[in-house]
Order: C-alpha cells, then sequence, then structure tokens
C-alpha cells in the first residue's frame, strides 16, 4: 500500500473504530475485552532490568555492550516464546515479526529500545519494547491475525543517537559510524558487535510509505502527566533540537595582579550570557526549553582569568520557526554582552534536528483507545528525542506516553507505576488493531 | 643582631641614607657612581632563558623538572663566578655567602627564583634572582665588603607554592611534601631531586629575626608600571589571598523534557553567582579584585540540566578585613541566589594567605634609593604572591618592582626592557647598601 492509499485506509479505520473487531467469528466478543497479560510485562521488565544492574537500583546498558548484548539476546528469547520471527537487520535493529493475513499490505510497526543512557534507569525503552512483545503475544494466544503484518522493533542505539531509526531512512553515514559511543566502541564497531552487517547497511532503508504506521509506547521522562494524575499522553509531536557550542573569548590574565576594570573576562561574559539566554527562552510565552549543559573555563585554575570558554546552547520546541527565533535573539544580545566585557561570542553547529508532528489520525486514534479504555488523556509535545521522530518521515507516526513518577528518566530512580505499564500496553494493543483494517482476513 | 636591635640600626641606616658611604677609604667616591654591569644581567638573563625554551619564546622550567636542575647548576656556576660560597639548604634553596665584616650580625638576604609555570616566560624570578647576583659580583668587583654578611637567595618552586620560602618559617608539612607538583613529582621527591635533604628539611627553619632583612626585585606582573611610564614600584605589600571551592547544587534533569519553570537549575544559579561576585567586588572602592578561574557542571551534557556545578572564588586585597567582608558579602548575596533558583551553594576553604605588609622603613629606603638613582616611583601592592611573603615574617622585607610590558606575566610574552632590569638592579644594589651599616668595616 503506498502512503496515499494507507492514508484513505487509516481515515476509514479510525471512523469505524470499535473496540469490537477481530478476524475471527467470536472477534467482537474477544477483541472488546482483550487484554494484555500485565503481570507478563512487568515480571519481563525486572528480568531486563538484571542486564547491565547497577547498585543504584538502575542500569547501565549502553548500546554495543556485553549487558546490551546480553539484554538483546534474552529480549529475543521473548520475542520467540511470544511466536514472533526474529531476526536482527544489517543496522543491528531487531525485528520480530507476525505476518498479516494481507500479505501485500505494508507493515505496522511498533517498538522502542532497550538500550540505556549510562547509569539510567528500567522504563525508558523498555515499557514500550516489552508492551510491543506482550501485544504480539495476546493477539497470537487469542489467535488473531491482522491484515497488516506486524513489526515488533528493538531499535538499537536510540540513546547514543537514535542510530538504528536513523538506518531506516538513510541517515547513518561512514562519519557516524566512526563516532565513539558510551561503550567505548565506535558506532560502526558496535553496529557489527550486535549482530549488523556494516557491508549491507544501506539495504536497510526504507522508501516513504514502505511503512503502514509506527506506534511507540513510552513513558514521558517529564513530570506532566505524574503532576495532573493522568494515565495517557497523546504525543504532538517530538520537538526540534538546536544544540550549538559557543566559545566565549577574552583575555586570560592574572587574577592577583590584573585590576577589575582591566580585565576582559570570558567567563564574566559567559555568566550573563547564561542568565541572558534563560530570560530569552522564559519571556515567550510557550512550552519551548533552553538549557546550557555544559562549560569549561580556559586555562581553569583559581588564579587565573578565563581567556576562554567554551559551553553549549539548546533550545528545543516543537515549532522551528520558534528554535530559530530564539537563537537568533540570543546571539544578539550575547553580542551586546560580548561588546560590554571585552569579550566575543562564535558559534559551531553540534546537533540538530527537526520537529517531527505527529500523525494527526494516528493520535486521534489513541485519544479514541484510551478513552474506550476509561483512561485519561492529555495531548503534549515529547521534549525528548525518540525513534519516532525518523519513522515519522517514512509513515503515520505516533507515540503513547505513560507517566513517569516525579518526571525522573535517565536516571536509577526512574519509575512508572505496574499499573501505568498496563494501561499504556493495552492502550497500545488497541490502538495497532485500528490502525489495521477493520476487515478481518 | 636580634629584631629590636636591627630595627634601631635600620632606623640610624635610613637616616644616614646618602649614596656615599663605602667600606674603603675611597668609599665615598666609589659608591655614589657604583653601578651592576647591566650587559652582563641581560645577557645572563638569555642564557638562562636557553633551560627549558619553548617554541613560544618563553620557557617551561616547573620546579623539579630536569631544566630546572639544569638552570639550577648554571646559575650556581654564575654565582661562584660572582665570587659567592654557593650551597644548598636541605630545603632546596640555593644560598651564595659573602662575608661581611661583622660577621656577628645577622646577614641581609636577598634574591629570588627562577623556576617558571608551565609555558611562562624570562623574566618573573629570573630579573631578581640574576640581579642579586650581579649586585654581589659588582660588590666584589669594586672590592666592597659590607657590614652585614650577604647571603643571595634562589628559593626553590616558588611557582607551586612558595615552597623554599615557606621552608625558612617552618611551614612545609608532611601533607606539603605529598602534594604533585607541575613536573609530576611530589614535592617530598622534587626537593631531593634538586640536592635537599628531607631528613633535615626542619633545620632551615630560621627564627624571626636571623635575617637582618630582605629585599626582592621582581617585575610587577600587572600593568601599572608600563602604563603610567614609571621606572620603579615599591611594594606596599603582598595581598592576601582568600580561594574556595563552591558547589552549587540542583537537580539534575532532562534538558528536553523538564519545563523551565520545574527546574532548580545550578548552573543558571552559579551564572547569577558569578555576575554578583563581579558587582560586589567592583562596587567598593579600592584596589580589591575577585575572580572565578574555573568551574564544571556535572553531568555536563548538552541536554542535560546541571544538578551541580563547581566552581572557584578568589578575593585578594592588602587588607584582611576587606577580603573577609567581601566574602562574607558574596555568601549572602549567594544564598539569595539559591533561595530563588532552588539551589545551594557551599564552600571549602582551597588556600588562603594573609596579606604580608612591607617594612615601611624598608620602603622609605627602596623610595629614597630610587630617587638618588633619578628613577620615578610608584607605592603599589603586589597582587601576587612572593617568597617575600613569607620572609617578612622573618624580618623587616621589602619589594621592588621593574616594569612588566603591557602587564604580562606566566606566559611567554612577558617582558621587561634592558633598561628596566637594569634600573631595578642598581636600585636593589644601593638598597643593600643603604640597608647595610653605614660605617664600614
Amino acid at each position: 500500500m503506498n502512503r496515499r492509499r494507507f492514508t484513505r485506509h487509516l481515515a476509514a479505520t479510525v471512523g469505524a473504530l470499535s473496540l469490537g473487531r477481530v478476524g475471527r467469528s467470536d472477534g467482537a466478543l474477544v477483541a472488546s475485552t482483550l487484554r494484555v497479560d500485565g503481570d507478563r510485562i512487568n515480571r519481563h521488565l525486572a528480568e531486563l532490568a538484571e542486564f547491565g544492574k547497577n547498585s543504584y537500583g538502575g542500569v547501565s546498558r549502553v548500546a554495543y555492550s556485553e549487558f546490551d548484548k546480553q539484554g538483546r539476546a534474552w529480549a529475543m528469547g521473548v520475542m520467540r516464546e511470544a511466536g514472533l520471527t526474529v531476526s536482527i537487520d544489517p543496522a543491528g535493529n531487531i525485528f520480530g515479526r507476525r505476518a498479516g493475513s494481507s500479505p501485500s499490505l505494508e507493515p505496522i510497526m511498533f517498538g522502542s529500545h532497550i538500550d540505556s543512557v549510562p547509569s539510567g534507569g528500567n522504563y525508558d525503552g523498555d515499557v514500550g519494547s516489552l508492551s510491543a512483545i506482550e501485544v504480539a503475544r495476546t493477539l497470537g494466544l487469542n489467535k488473531l491475525v491482522t491484515k497488516h503484518p506486524l513489526e515488533v522493533v528493538i531499535f538499537q542505539n536510540e540513546e547514543g543517537g537514535t542510530v538504528g531509526s536513523r538506518a531506516l531512512i538513510g541517515e547513518v553515514h561512514a562519519a557516524d559510524l566512526a563516532v565513539v559511543s558510551s561503550s567505548g566502541k565506535t558506532i560502526g564497531d558496535g553496529i557489527t558487535f550486535v549482530g549488523g552487517d556494516l557491508a549491507t547497511l544501506a539495504t536497510v532503508k526504507r522508501a516513504p510509505g514502505a511503512v503502514a504506521a509506527y506506534v511507540e509506547l513510552h513513558i514521558e521522562q517529564g513530570g506532566n502527566l505524574d503532576r495532573e494524575k493522568l494515565d495517557i499522553g497523546v504525543v504532538e509531536g517530538i520537538v526540534g533540537i538546536g544544540q550549538w557550542e559557543v566559545t566565549a573569548e577574552g583575555m586570560a590574565n592574572h587574577a592577583g595582579t590584573t585590576a577589575m576594570s582591566d580585565r576582559r573576562d570570558s567567563l564574566l561574559a559567559t555568566a550573563r550570557y547564561i542568565d541572558m539566554a534563560n530570560r530569552v527562552i522564559t519571556s515567550t510565552p510557550g512550552r519551548q526549553v533552553g538549557t546550557v549543559g555544559r562549560v569549561q573555563a580556559f586555562p581553569g585554575a583559581p588564579n587565573v582569568i578565563p581567556g576562554k570558554v567554551v559551553f553549549t546552547l539548546e533550545i528545543r520546541d516543537l515549532d522551528q520557526a520558534k528554535v530559530d527565533n530564539l537563537y537568533a535573539k540570543v546571539k544578539v544580545e550575547g553580542d551586546a554582552i560580548g561588546r560590554a566585557t571585552g569579550c566575543t561570542f562564535s558559534y559551531t553547529s553540534l546537533h540538530h534536528s527537526r520537529p517531527a508532528v505527529c500523525d494527526a489520525r494516528v493520535k486521534q486514534v489513541i485519544e479514541t483507545t484510551a478513552r474506550g479504555l476509561n483512561l485519561t488523556t492529555k495531548h503534549l509535545p515529547s521534549g525528548a528525542g525518540h525513534d519516532a521522530q525518523h519513522m515519522a518521515r517514512l509513515c503515520p507516526s505516533g507515540m503513547i506516553f505513560v507517566p513517569s513518577v516525579g518526571g525522573i528518566s535517565h536516571a536509577p530512580k526512574e519509575f512508572t507505576t505496574p499499573q501505568d505499564v498496563v494501561n499504556g500496553a493495552n492502550v497500545l494493543l488497541h490502538t495497532i488493531l485500528a490502525l489495521d483494517d477493520t476487515a478481518w482476513s
């Protein structure tokens, strides 16, 4: 099915949506009450947490580490138990396939990742990956066959730059392969390490429309749902990120003998810049965020006025024009600070990703599905990057968020309640069913 | 002579000061026209610059390095040529002694150091050390014998914490010996390396009054004399230094998913602190300086709000009460910033040295001597630390500054004109003569 055909198809699906259509004679009855096995997902979460477990209650299972490899092997075992046909693509992504009744249809893909940041938690990525497997298992146990083939995906190295999903849009280049990942291995060596094949890496690229839809369940990584005591986040899109390295240059000098009035202190200039950037970002209404996360002064001695400071500036918003405008404002005000302090600011680009808007119809399906399950919802952007942002370039894509207690993520204390995990998995299950054709084979 | 006796003696000397008293029959004639050999000092500066010479035109002759050892051996050779009796004390300081006509008198000590900072220049320390040797040589060549014994000193490891002079006041302890110096060696190993003897280190301590006076010629390491086109700086004292490590603590969180209003950004708090500290320091009249020279944010990733920032704060002034008051003000305002940003600031002491005031009579001798040589003068504090600050606890001490072009120091571009070097050496020569008794043996 090409993209246009799927769009018509999806519109029909959403229009006809109810939680009562299935692909066997007693389908309506089974599907309306269909639920994942919540205990099994939570047990699987605990089992996966053993791989790379650290003493803080979280995991360090960075991509391409031995623990990552072990966790992947375990996950592939779970996929096989769930009746999926498992393979590793040349980019190192794990796919668990389940045939549909109409093999000519493009697959519906859903999943997440299981690699972690260094000293990460047990929910980021894991919830979406294990729920996706459970959704497939639930269909199998209930002998339900979707019209579309299904692909449960575990993308490799999401935390180190969404490498696996970028490969699907053909954007992993030679320079990316040379980057040293948190594991110590280059991304190229890492892909080989986890069972990929660099020689045929380019073949994993999929054409727009070659995937029917992509859905990813994930913890929020922010405190909105938890604070407002809501069950399900319907993701509006993934924010665009502008990330720059800024260099402030002044004049290094002796901190004892250089009068205050004679200084060109690049750290003083940087301090004023950081405060200014915060003011610029917060003085415009909206949900944009801006961060200075890294800073280093040179030469960096207590008794030397810093002649150079290197720091990072990051701005995120769902609207690229807003990112651009805020950056332009910060630059202009930065120049003024430079003039006042005898310093200069110069910029190099570190990382840029454009906002990815979730498909309106997929959002509607998630919303309707959640309400059908008596769950409360909130539409919100994802401030974090996800594999879904690349998938959005290939097919109608959406994300389901579940609450993360205190908004904590990328840390051992990251926690999502068992009930929220199960809620998310059931929304995923019925979203996939709704996205599939209503006419079962 | 005990301290009180010397004080009376010095008062008499200063009162009788003229550039016309010497210790031989034609003394008055010789001494009034007595001058160092300027070409020789500048030639010696160039020769010393070969040891540890770097490609930027400066030297890296850090204490206890092979280059330091070679430079010291060369300097001891020059001392012997100048007629001095050379020895290395158990702390590794080099002494070149010249007998006085009244052996019972305490020695007058003068000199500096020849170790450099990493990638330093050719004047800091060297000018004072080589001029001191030249002063002794000039006396010898002119067959002048002072009443007091003279000690030309080259203190070891001035740049790494005025270690050699601290040993003379008995303040080099076991913990200091374990500190790793810029050479990579511990200070203890370094002392042994340059010919000291740790077993008898404690014996180098001198009692207050056991030295008649100490005078050090040094480049200014600041731009005052150069900017005002003045010849000689009469140093009022060496500023006290308060140095703290400050830790700002907030909450690390995801830079994409944490709303601006939910943040406890320790780097934003630090930025406001640095700007505030600058304002507090500069809003009080005076010559005090305050510097934040080092800063590090944790975890230090572009996409993580820093949960912790560690930075240094340094305040210097000739008045200890001012250092204390400014620090107290900064702390109070820092607490307010902490409350406004949801962060805290905590402090640990890094380094503290109390101001050392130069002896009023020694200053007067330097002033009168310089004017007698038709040189212009300015009284000013030393913003940098010097061996003289410790010597001031043992005896009446003073420092003579010569201009440093552009105020540059601790850098390869450090430069003092040959004429200024010679001016300084002649002021040192006649200051030593004036400090000695007027009645030659």
